[in-house]
């Protein structure tokens, strides 16, 4: 039984081990918005607080065997660097597929990475492996109390920097922050709201809520890999029914969105699961009006590469960017007349492209490409219409 | 003459108005590495100080008359948001080529904005043009001591932040940060060291210490356009003379790099000039060893998509991601044998392209190019010299 004692005691333990990371105000997405910020804890996401937790409460023999993790992200970093602090062998293992990065900064944890051939729950199998014919523990992301207990400081963190908050927007995946932070809200401030995000790609909790019991989903697909999961724990599960008041679900490029909105307006680099709680409050999904909102921001550990596809679709999303084709007659003069009623909009052309190839033109018109600049969506279709009166066809 | 008075009365009148930013230990960057977080400073960058500080000491009769400045960066959205703050009226020149989402954050600050039909110079013309005319107080961005004493602020913020600091390392583009940043600095701890860094292509303080005179470039070209200033002032000139005890330079791929650690490490999303401090300590150009060393981080206004640019000139220089160039048979399997080789590395082909039209290739071969996700430069030497043993040639 996950208790508020529990959550206490890791909060005692976890000094000078975690950062007590900062709570701040978030002008640009609304009066009353705050940001926890665990993509500031050290290896850069809240798994640190659980992972350590749960390893000095092993017992000595425990300790001796070393422990045993399946992970490709922030819960075997977290692992890692709790293992290495508490002088305890560490293995984690990933898929062989997982990106260098990750890899890396596992290691540099002073964790072995094991590479298992195949997919996640190939990996998932091997550590499970290691575990009954080795000794090993195993260290579950999510469905264990000791890590639940340290997930929840961030709760108690929360109550001490904001004591008037209204209702604090945490993400979901496993269950396991939500159900740490929603022990720690609830028993000390019941009437705080305690909501759940996911990523509408992988709502599992969403869907096991309404089935009344666990349920497995087929398969994910999110940006926010770090919510990925295809079932969440009978222990969260439970927790989740006794401290969440409602969960709501998130659409991929409002999460890209709202990554995006932290970069530029907060200066802060979310990774999806972090970005999902902002996206929840932009969207609409939450009602902040007159409550004062945390919205948790679990961690910041995403894939520049990421981060460039994001800028993209974060652009696109809220019309700063958009791409418009239309089609030209084959002859000196026509685009500079085209480029003269882009310009009058005050569009600013970054990309052009100009092909007679296309399967679209025929013999006397080519195709043009153009990536435009623009202020917002009433400026696009502004845009729109203006080629339109001006007699081009919108491909 | 600037003094340690007026930027304590700076101090006083900055209360409420801009942040007190964070100061924060960058353990990636060294054990001694600490960041001063001006990006998180409203408007995202420092200017906001110096600014306010300039406009509430003008008289009732210049805040009647109202103010002009000319910028397209942070100094147009600090004074825009300062005027607003004092119920004057702020108009800004701009070039009519500036971005668009400049423009609208200048706006959204209450400023008017007013783009001028050229480059920057002919907006500064302009702008000149309406104080003559018109009477306006004219807001210079660096060459004035009331905005110097704003951005001194910073300075007293550090030496209260961390008493004990050894070296401070500060950004120089027109000289007014580190012009009120070495005051504070200097006639408080003399013995502190105050470093100016600069890009490499917009040198124009260290070019004008070497010739003993403010010294106007040619021309500048830097990512850092915060810091993109052709000739520093009178003023701020000889304040470097008096408190600066080095400038060094960084180059353009340091600077990259260094917003790539930022964002990777620190989590937070710095612009050029702000990242440049940064770029000095990674690449050795300031000695830290053994001295308590902050890194002004000047301001977070980079653009995104300068970002997508970033990340990838950054990963490049860091050998996490390389391209490679070879020549092979036209003939089936040739392609597979050249990727068995490549794949034995443990390098991730993230994209891969094969022409038969190049101009190196000859009639009966083609040239493979792959982008590879790479470890480090190390693990890219070994894969180039993995591919040179197996008979390929690097073009």
């Amino acid at each position: 039984m996950l208790t508020l004692d529990m959550i206490y005691d890791a909060q005692k333990a976890l000094e000078g081990v975690a950062r007590v990371t900062p709570l701040t105000p978030a002008k640009n997405l609304g009066k009353n918005i705050y940001i926890k910020a665990e993509n500031l804890q050290l290896t850069g996401a809240f798994k640190l607080r659980g992972a350590y937790n749960k390893l000095r409460l092993l017992s000595e023999d425990e300790r001796r065997r070393g422990v045993v993790a399946c992970s490709a992200g922030n819960h075997a970093q977290g692992i890692a660097l709790s293992a290495s602090k508490l002088g305890i062998r560490s293995i984690i293992c990933m898929p062989a597929g997982a990106p260098l990065s990750k890899v890396e900064a596992t290691r540099n944890y002073g964790a072995e990475v094991v590479l298992v051939p195949g997919v996640y729950d190939d990996a998932a199998a091997y550590a499970e492996k290691m575990v009954s014919e080795q000794g090993y523990t195993f260290a579950h992301p999510f469905n264990d109390e000791a890590v639940m207990a340290g997930q929840g400081t961030i709760g108690l963190e929360i109550l001490s920097q904001l004591p008037d908050v209204d209702q604090v927007v945490v993400s979901i995946g496993g269950g396991g922050l939500i159900s740490g932070i929603g022990c720690a809200i609830k028993t000390l401030k019941p009437e705080c709201r305690v909501i759940g995000v996911q990523a509408a790609g992988a709502a599992s909790m969403y869907v096991s809520r309404r089935e009344g019991k666990p349920t497995t989903l087929p398969s994910v697909s999110t940006i926010a890999d770090g919510i990925a999961v295809k079932c969440p724990g009978d222990k969260t599960f439970e927790y989740c029914k006794k401290y969440v008041d409602e969960i709501v679900t998130v659409k991929e490029d409002e999460i890209a969105t709202a990554i995006l909105a932290l970069m530029e307006d907060q200066k802060t680099v979310a990774e999806g699961a972090g970005a999902a709680t902002v996206a929840a409050v932009m969207f609409g999904k939450v009602d902040v009006t007159g409550k004062k909102t945390v919205c948790v921001v679990s961690g910041g550990n995403i894939d520049v590469t990421t981060i460039s596809r994001v800028i993209t679709k974060g652009l696109t999303k809220t019309g700063r960017i958009t791409e418009i084709s239309t089609k030209i007659a084959d002859k000196p003069g026509s685009l500079i007349t085209l480029l003269q009623v882009v310009s009058k909009t005050g569009a600013n052309i970054i990309n052009i492209s100009h092909s007679r190839e296309d399967k679209q033109s025929d013999v006397t018109s080519c195709i043009v490409t153009m990536v435009l600049e623009t202020r917002n969506l009433q400026h696009v279709d502004d845009i729109e219409r203006e080629l339109i009166s001006a007699g081009y066809q919108m491909l």
